[in-house]
C-alpha cells in the first residue's frame, strides 16, 4: 500500500521551521505495511496544493497532509480540498464545541478567526482534534483516502497515534497482519553486523524482513513479519524468529525494544536501584538533556555538574589544579576525577564524565579537534577511554554523549 | 527566480533521518532573491529520481539535489543524471585526488566502492567537495541549472556556503542586488508587533519587504531590499530604512543581527566582562546546551549545576530544606536561591535558574504541568517570574530555556 505525505506551509518551505511530522508519519505507518513513495513540501498556495493533491491521489492509496490549517491559512487549504472532493464549507457544531473546550483549557476566548476553523467541507468526515483547534478531515474518493492533519507537531503526533492510525488500520483492514520487534545493538559497526547476520538473513523466509536503522554509536534492528490474519500461529512463529535473532546477536544486543542510549542506561540502573549523575565539559549539558528528556527520569537521575571552566572542575568536582596544569583538561586523569567527583558531590551511585575538544577552535597537534576523553564509574569501578570523533561541533557533542552513556552500560551489565 | 530542492534518500523518506539540508538551502538562497517553490523528498529509486528531475527542471530556474551520492547508492543517481543531461560516466582524476586527500585526513584507505565515487558524467562541471568524497556536480540544460550535492549535512552546508552559493550568484548574475538585515525583537507578541509596525509597513516602497520569523519567545525580523546593481545609493538608502525600523522598534529591539537568545546574552555579558553560570531543574541541561553549542562560549560561560533532585539543590546550591518542604521545589524562593547559589558555587557574576513541571506527570491543581519559575541574577540584583507554558514536555523545556535567558537580558540592558 502506497502513501504520499504533503507538508503544507511557507514557514517550512522557506526553512524557518524544520518538518519533523513527515518522518513521524513514515516511521509509524512503515511497520504497518505502508510504503512512503514521496513527501512533498509546498507553500500556502492554492495552485501548489491542488497540483500536489492531484499527483498524490494518483500515485498512492493514502495521502496525509499536514499544516495549512492555522486560523489565518484555513481558507486556502479547505477551499482547494472542497473543490477536489466536492461538497461545500459549513460550520460543524461539534468542531465549535471542541474549539471551546480547547480554548477553555488554555484560558483563551474564541474570536472570529478561530471560529472560522469550525468550517469544514461537507464531503469529509471529521476526526476531532482534542489537542488543538484545527479539525482533522478524512476524505475519500475512488477508493483512496486523504487525511488532512494540523501542522503543530504536538498535535500531529498526538492525534496520529491516538486517532488517525487506528482509523487507517480499520479502514484499510487487510488479510495481512504485520508484527514487528525492535532491538538495540552496540559494539559493532553496521557493516560488520551485516556480515555477522548474513547467513541468517539469507535464509529468512520472504514474509520476514530485517531493517537496519543506524544512529551514531547505536544500531536499531527492526524485524518485521507479514502474516495472514487467519494464521493463528503467527505470534508464536514470529517470537521464535525474534529469539533466534537475539541468540545470534549475543552480547551485541544491549536492549530488547526501541530506546535511546539514555533510556537503556536508566533501565539497567533501575534494575539495580542505583542513582546517576553526570559531569560534563565538552558535551556542555547535552548528556543531562538527553536524560531529562525522558519523563520520570527523576527516580534515577539526580543531576549534573557542567564544569565548562577549569575553575568549576576544581571547585565542584575536586579536580586537582596540578593535574589540570600538567596533563590538560582533556586527559584521562581529569575525566576520571570528574566522574568520581560528581558522585561525591551529589551522592550518586554512578556517573559519566566527558572532557574534549568539540571545535572548531581549541585543537592542537597533540590533541586535535574531536579528541574526547570519556569516563564512567559505578560503585567503585571507573573506566575511561579516549576517542577521536569526526565532524563538526554538534556531531562531536552528540557522539560523545552516546559513547559516554554506552561506556557506563559496559560496566553495568 | 525559482528554486526546487530534491532530497534523495530512503533513510529520509522512511523517517529514520530528519532532513535539515533543504531548510538551510532555502534560508541561504531566499534572501538572495530565490523563491523555493517545492521541496521533494524521494527514495533511492531511479524512476522517482528521473520524474523528480523532469518536474523540477520544468518548474524552476535552479534545482538543487541533496543525497543519493553515497558509495553504495552512487550508481542510481548518477546514471539517471547522465541519461537526462547526456554524456557518459568517466573517472575524474581530480576527484580521485580529492578522495585521497579526504581519506588521508581520516586515516582511511581507499577501496573500490569509494573509488567509484570518482566516476562523474562528462556533461557536468565538478565542484570539488573538500569536506567529503562525493563530488558536487553542476549541470546545465536549456538555460537552467541543476546542482547535485552530497547528503551529509556537515558537507552540504559547508560546501553550500563556501563554493555552491558563490557559483550560483556568479552564474545567475542579475541586474538586481538584494540587501538584507535581521533584527531580534522581544517583549511583544507577533500580532501586536504587526500592529505596531502597520503604518510603517503600509508605506514601504515595493522594493522593500519585511519578513516575520517567529521562534518561541523571540521574533526575528528580516528586512530585504531589492535594488538595481547600478544604483550607487542603494546601501545608504537601505541603511536609512533599517535605522527607521530600529527607531520604531525602540526597546523591543534587543539585538541588531541574527542570533539565538543564548548568543544575545553572551554578547551583552562580553561587553560588561561578566561571567555566567546556570542552575537548572526542569530544563535539565538544555540551557547549558544552548549556550555551549556556541563556539568560543568558554570566555564567558563557566558551567551549570543541573540540580534535578532536591538533594542536589541543597548540596550544591545551598537551597534550604525548610523552603523546599514548605514551598515546594517549584517556587519563587527556591529558584531565586538556585540562581544565587550557583553564582556562589562557581564564582560567576550572573546566573539564570529554572524550576518547573515539564510533565507529563508531576502536576497538581495548584501547580499544573507547565508551571515554571525562572530567576536571573546579575551582580546582586535578582528577579524571578512564574510562567504557565502550554504544550508537551519538550516545548515547555525549550520555552523555559529562552525565557530564562531573556529574563537575564532584561536586567543586563
Amino acid at each position: 500500500m502506497k502513501l504520499t505525505i504533503i507538508v503544507i506551509g511557507d514557514e517550512i518551505l522557506l526553512g524557518q521551521v524544520t518538518d519533523t511530522n513527515s518522518g513521524e508519519i513514515s516511521r509509524t505507518l512503515g511497520p504497518e505495511g505502508w510504503e512512503t513513495v514521496e513527501t512533498m513540501v509546498i507553500g500556502d498556495n492554492a495552485d501548489a496544493i491542488r497540483l500536489a493533491i492531484e499527483k498524490a491521489m494518483g500515485q498512492s492509496d493514502l495521502v496525509i497532509t499536514t499544516g495549512g490549517l492555522g486560523p489565518t491559512k484555513d481558507d486556502i487549504t479547505k477551499t482547494v480540498m472542497t473543490a477536489y472532493f466536492g461538497g461545500e464549507l459549513r460550520e460543524d457544531p461539534e468542531v465549535v464545541d471542541n474549539i471551546h473546550r480547547v480554548f477553555e483549557k488554555r484560558n483563551l476566548k474564541m474570536n472570529a478567526l478561530t471560529r472560522a476553523q469550525a468550517m469544514v467541507p461537507t464531503s469529509c468526515k471529521v476526526i476531532q482534534n482534542v489537542l488543538g483547534t484545527a479539525p482533522i478531515m478524512w476524505f475519500e474518493r475512488d477508493g483512496k483516502v486523504l487525511v488532512a492533519m494540523p501542522g503543530v507537531p504536538f498535535e500531529t503526533v498526538g492525534m496520529l497515534h491516538s486517532a488517525v492510525l487506528p482509523e487507517i488500520l480499520r479502514h484499510f483492514r487487510s488479510d495481512i497482519k504485520v508484527l514487528h520487534h525492535t532491538m538495540m545493538v552496540s559494539g559493532i559497526t553496521e557493516s560488520a553486523l551485516a556480515e555477522h547476520l548474513c547467513a541468517w538473513e539469507e535464509n529468512l523466509p520472504p514474509h520476514l524482513h530485517l531493517a537496519y536503522l543506524p544512529t551514531p554509536g547505536l544500531i536499531r534492528l527492526r524485524l518485521d513479519g507479514h502474516y495472514h490474519c487467519a494464521d493463528t500461529n503467527a505470534e508464536a512463529q514470529f517470537a521464535d524468529a525474534v529469539s533466534t535473532l537475539a541468540n545470534i546477536l549475543g552480547t551485541y544486543l544491549i536492549y530488547d525494544g526501541d530506546a535511546t542510549a539514555a533510556m537503556i542506561v536508566l533501565h539497567y540502573l533501575r534494575k539495580k536501584g542505583w542513582t546517576l549523575a553526570t559531569a560534563e565539559s565538552c558535551t556542555g549539558g547535552n548528556i543531562a538533556r538527553s536524560i531529562t528528556k525522558i519523563p520520570g527520569c527523576s527516580d534515577t537521575y539526580v543531576g549534573s555538574v557542567v564544569s565548562y571552566s577549569n575553575d568549576v572542575k576544581q571547585r565542584l568536582l575536586g579536580v586537582n589544579p596540578d593535574t589540570l596544569a600538567d596533563e590538560g583538561a582533556v586527559s584521562e586523569n581529569v575525566v576520571r576525577r570528574m566522574a568520581n567527583g560528581v558522585c561525591m558531590a551529589t551522592g550518586a551511585d554512578c556517573a559519566v564524565a566527558t572532557s574534549g575538544i568539540a571545535g572548531p577552535g581549541g585543537g592542537s597537534d597533540e590533541k586535535p579537534v574531536g579528541t574526547v576523553w570519556i569516563a564512567a564509574t559505578a560503585q567503585g569501578q571507573t573506566v575511561a577511554r579516549c576517542m577521536h570523533l569526526p565532524g563538526d561541533r554538534q556531531r562531536v557533542i552528540n557522539r560523545a554523549t552516546t559513547e559516554a552513556l554506552l561506556l557506563l552500560l559496559s560496566i553495568l551489565q
